[in-house]
């Protein structure tokens, strides 16, 4: 039969979802097509996470067509891969994670069809089985769907999880959308045991065998039965009965994540079983885009504005500025290269740049653990306790992960790991959940650990230089911005413990700022006589400088890249035990989920911005 | 041949660890037995973690024997079963756990033995990968054993490590200590996978199949050598390549733990396998003492001091007093009787009392995950995102391991999870790993996340039928202690939201005091004129109460139960931004990692019992 015409979708304007039941399983390909056109052509024009939104277009069609979405419920594990999700519940990808667009992931408030959010990874089984269980509680009917990534269901939260399910008696489908890549290449023994799997990809050929191991009980007895109904209309699927039987699991798979019919298909087969179980689906992230088909280092998983057709990214890069994260990684090269104690730890964000660089000349002493921030930095730990020197390089936002790690194992021990974060301060548009403003609230008051932040390049060498013999906890914060490439005298000194700089001092003692990070240099440009310090330690409060301070009629505290309980509190105590009576203010971020937008939008929003600081200062 | 007499040795003197390598396998088991019985005797008469030391005193002894401690790395994990260690490496247990005698866990300042130190459970794996990579950086040369539990290992940290281990090429040893049994019955997935192994336990009949399935690579052929001679002399282990092989692991097992020879036998033919290796032990928790071996419920995992005949407590119980354990678990009970939507939640901390019997009353509203805080707080989250109402209770200490689950999932979705925090203050015996005084710091500046604590058990009724109808994240805390059984009218109402209560009033502005907990009924009968708040809610500062404290010349804020950067010092900042200018004296916990005692040694050592609150009141 000869294939109909293709049916083209205007994306443009939002999408009825009612359309999306009236589909044949062809039109739904078409509009999956469309869909996969509306991202590439959106994300060039704003940025966004390209590859993993590729790659479950024609996933998001099927469960769109076969369930009755918002009665079921759709949870998408870290819900970066939404926006087909979102075209399909009727929002357009116009000013896609800019201050008034949709957001780049799940949002209660944005849509009905949101029921839970994200932006950490691996909380969409948890989620769902309370969402699951809730449902059965409250005598209603409907499904919940949880998707989850390879690389997020390797994480510690999605396997306690797992490792729960089989105690768990109530109806839930959990798709594995398996596009063997975790924003770069799959790390771990669980991946491993995917990859097993996929290349396993067959028939059931042996009737007998899978009828012996699965008439155990009613529910494998029902697998049995859809599957051997099944198999002889589907290629490519097989019940693998291992590491996830072994937990006690449910699993169908795998299935073919470009083959709607047969999604859909499964679906039809797996209703009725009031059990959670698992569905194993094959996709391939950055489908639809050629340059992000290829991609084996995450280049197209989160993306600038870029033209389509070159792949180039249209933001000019200027050579005289360099970026903090490559900034840290040249430093930390040139410490491993001196010292082979050093080892270099990442929890899955490496993302090309000079980190990419450090993993291929150290293959001996360059971890990336996945998505694994507890076991990394325990694993540091243990190094540091036996005479090497671990640099944990993490967001900002995902250092939360492992709070307590860093509590009871590093500052509880005292021992001396350095963590370089990434990210830290306000993010942009990823928003509420990924902002790094809480990492010096919830370090500052953990014994033994110092914190510190560099304002430029000079800086950020001096403390590394410092930290390579520092046999404590160290925390050293590096925003998102670029700073400028200065040259650096090769033999410029570590910086000493606790130090903080006057970048500019006053005639009178009528005003002190406090800042930190690249901000000083702005604020040394205001034109007013005050004086400004540096805190390049943020939990060091050296009396020399405390007693300097309250010699002056007013402080001003200015720390725009966190909230003010954490830095700005502290110091504002310390003053005030201290015995200083004047007044003190404080321009730093109130404690909340910062909503997306540029860092400049968000700044001054927030109030944290030049501006702001410039009222207080001409009050 | 008959067995030699029985050797005796003298516990209550440091055993020399050299003794150990001269002992013969049947006398290494006298050893095992009289460690044993001095284990039930210190237990008996200081308390302490009593079943999972007896289970692994055979194996301590054999490992004692086998290898060459402290120059190989043993890192137990939590560090609870490290009796036997500590006796082997020349350490009574005179004074366990009490303030001058040695620690309930591995302690690096107490001996060389001891390597890495712990508390909480399930960093062992990270923890010896770390130090195996940094003896084979610094080109020394031993072994590396991590000993990790059933319950431990299925907890999200271990099982990262086990995902990191496949790409992990070091020489390293886990030993996967099975004793079936969490602190209560083992749940989950991954326990029923080891159940399987276990009940499987049986000779290789099948030289062909495992010859094949072992032949891969040289690692598992190296293994598979070791094996086929070996089983001829050993019963009882088999080669299972399931999960761990999933996962790209090696595995031996199940070997025996009360067998010293076995382990000693198996731990040699893996020698000179440069890759870490899983070798799984089968011990029994309580093995030793009668009434430990039967118990099911945890009644014998930690213990208080009791009599040796008959089990009985040394402990008198008093009849007047009930501890907030049990008096918020009655309460839970209520709440769940009236309302089909409230669920509890446990993470593997139940251990009798009123949680045991909420879990049989409502076995489909009482969930215990395991060691699993993550889960544990975003399954409660999915419940409150679907109109259910989790109550999470959990140790303040380990609540810190889903520190950014509360943050990032409940906190900012501002859902209904209520948490009751158990254990929180000072916790005496465990000491530093435990303390729960970091709670309030970490939750007090997180949005949308109210934080209250009661003082006697009506302010406890009335906070729960509060938070019944709170729709936002709560965390109520409750310390070890107890408290008047006082009767209270059924129809007391619900407190209202922020609500401090003036527990004494002064007739002159001298002097206020603000505090919280059981503690403020103590502090009242002090003899002076003062103000006395009760803050229940630790978060929430009402202008009505703020307002009227700026009114006194001087103000004390008491919390013997937090650092003091966290209630106290947001206190302090709310009083001095709105303009308070007099005496404000802190009387807390420095933020520190507070030594073992008991919690009336520890109070005055810290300077924060009621005698360093009145040198304040009177100075």
């Amino acid at each position: 039969m000869k294939k109909k015409e293709k049916r083209i979708f205007d994306l443009s304007k939002p999408l009825n979802p009612d359309i999306v039941n009236e589909l044949s399983d062809d039109e739904l390909q078409d509009l999956a097509n469309c869909i996969k056109k509306e991202i590439v052509e959106k994300c060039s024009k704003y940025g966004g996470h390209l590859s993993s939104n590729l790659g479950v277009a024609e996933l998001m069609c099927a469960l769109f067509s076969f369930y009755d979405f918002p009665k079921d419920k759709l949870i998408l594990d870290v819900g970066h891969q939404s926006y087909a999700q979102k075209i399909l519940s009727g929002r357009t990808l116009d000013h896609l994670r800019e201050e008034n667009g949709v957001d780049g992931f799940q949002k209660r408030e944005e849509s009905i069809y949101d029921v839970y959010e994200a932006g950490h990874s691996s909380t969409s089984i948890s989620a769902a089985m309370g969402m699951a269980l809730a449902r059965d509680l409250n005598h209603e009917d409907y499904e919940v769907i949880a998707v989850i990534g390879d690389a997020s269901i390797a994480n510690g939260l999605a396997l306690e999880a797992l490792n729960n399910l089989s105690e768990f008696h109530h109806r839930l489908i959990i798709i594995l959308n398996d596009n063997e890549m975790s924003i770069t290449e799959p790390v771990g023994g669980f991946n491993k045991f995917l990859q097993k799997i996929r290349i396993s990809k067959k028939y059931i050929t042996s009737k007998s065998k899978y009828k012996k191991a699965l008439s155990k009980n009613k529910f494998t007895r029902a697998i049995y039965r859809l599957t051997s109904s099944f198999k002889r209309k589907v290629a490519h699927h097989l019940f693998y009965t291992n590491l996830f039987e072994d937990l006690g699991i449910l699993y169908a798979g795998v299935i073919e994540g470009t083959d709607i019919s047969m999604i859909k298909n499964t679906l039809k087969k797996l209703k009725g079983i009031n059990e959670p179980i698992l569905v194993h689906v094959c996709t391939a992230k950055g489908n639809g885009y050629f340059l992000a088909e290829e991609d084996k280092n995450g280049k197209w998983h989160s993306v600038k504005p870029f033209d389509i057709e070159s792949g180039q990214s249209k933001e000019k890069v200027d050579d005289r500025y360099i970026s903090w994260t490559d900034l840290f990684a040249m430093s930390l090269d040139k410490l491993m290269e001196e010292d082979n104690s050093i080892v270099s730890i990442n929890a899955a964000t490496r993302c090309g740049g000079h980190l990419s660089h450090i993993m291929k000349k150290y293959p001996d002493r360059y971890f990336d653990v996945g998505i694994s921030e507890e076991h990394a930095v325990v694993f540091a730990n243990g190094i540091a306790a036996n005479n090497g020197h671990p640099y944990v390089t993490m967001y900002s936002t995902f250092l939360q992960r492992a709070y307590d790690e860093i509590l009871h194992d590093v500052a509880r021990m005292d021992l001396g790991v350095t963590f370089l974060i990434d990210h830290a301060g306000l993010v942009g548009q990823d928003g509420e959940t990924h902002q790094g403003i809480f990492d010096v609230d919830f370090m500052i008051n953990m014994p033994n650990v110092t914190i510190a932040m560099p304002d430029r390049k000079e800086t950020a060498i001096r403390l590394m230089k410092f930290s390579k013999d520092f046999a404590h906890p160290l925390a050293i914060r590096y925003t998102l911005s670029s700073v400028v490439n200065e040259s650096i005298n090769e033999k410029i000194e570590a910086i000493s413990y606790g130090e903080w700089e006057i970048i500019k001092k006053a005639k009178t003692n009528d005003l002190a700022i406090v800042s930190m990070g690249e901000k000083v240099h702005i604020i040394k440009m205001i034109e007013k006589d005050f004086t400004l310090y540096n805190a390049i330690f943020l939990s060091t409060f050296k009396d020399e400088y405390i007693n300097d301070l309250l010699n002056y009629k007013k402080i001003i505290i200015y720390d725009p890249y966190g909230i003010k309980d954490g830095f700005s509190c502290k110091l504002s105590n310390i003053l005030r035990e201290k015995g200083y009576q004047n007044e003190i203010k404080i321009v730093a971020l109130e404690s909340k989920f910062v909503k997306k937008g540029t860092i400049a939008q968000q700044e001054k929003r927030e109030f944290v911005d030049i501006d702001s600081l410039k009222k207080e200062i001409y009050k």
